[in-house]
């Protein structure tokens, strides 16, 4: 099974959501061997200028990142995708053998300059802008779709 | 304040999805006169042929309607904007006095062709298809979001 990794920056705060991640995480581990993963940068940081964050928030993201991994970063300015396509993307992850899928979802202050120069690709969910916790489990459950699509399974419909 | 009407095709059947929804009905009661209304086909109708469905469920739809609401379907193949292109929408319709502005989210059946000849317009959230459930909680966040903006609130960070 592929190895995918979610890299989400700070706790899930609503319960609601909680719940509805682990809904799909749960899916998920009947095709993939995923696991999401909080990096949260200290306490101590939150009173640094933006930048800074993001740099401090980057280096511990990296720090999760080994040789051989496909790092994709979810970002407003991505490229869009169809869930097709997006599952079409999987498949050839699958099909090139790649060590391992690595999808960021930043924190509510974006991405540094140092984290998109490290990054293969950059994916958007929507035009809209939704909360960086809300993504998560938008992620997921896009996620879970594009398995059932690789496996032909009834969850998709066109 | 102006009423928004958000019709769904049948019961949200998560319990995180209805924690959630709520949350962003209840917040969306300081900024319009909003309403979640649920309209469902008897179960003796889920044994029809899908095109017979979408009308029965078309009709039921369209019983909701008054003359003069503005509608709206969300739907794939609608336009997508982004949160502050839709919350401009949200402000133009404020300003035309709009009796009512109507949104209808569709059941996993899609909408009958009698629906998209009523609709004013087609709005999309995302390329990508999420369950016709999620879509409920992804909408009431884009709703709050666009009234926070329109009052130029803390809430939608560019």
């Amino acid at each position: 099974m592929m190895k995918v990794l979610l890299l989400v920056v700070g706790h899930t705060d609503e319960t609601y959501l909680k719940e509805g991640i682990a809904v799909f995480v749960d899916r998920l581990k009947h095709y993939a061997d995923f696991t999401m993963e909080v990096v949260s940068t200290p306490k101590s940081a939150s009173k640094l200028p933006v930048q800074q964050l993001r740099d401090a928030e980057a280096n511990l993201i990296l720090g999760k990142i080994k040789p051989g991994d496909h790092l994709v970063l979810l970002d407003e300015a991505g490229k869009q995708h169809t869930s097709v396509e997006f599952a079409e993307f999987i498949g050839k992850m699958q099909l090139a053998s790649a060590k391992r899928l690595v999808f960021v979802i930043g924190g509510a202050n974006g991405f540094s300059e140092k984290l998109y120069k490290h990054a293969s690709q950059k994916f958007s969910l929507s035009k809209m802008t939704f909360t960086h916790q809300m993504i998560r489990l938008l992620f997921v459950e896009q996620l879970y779709r594009a398995f059932t699509i690789l496996k032909g399974e009834k969850y998709h419909r066109e």
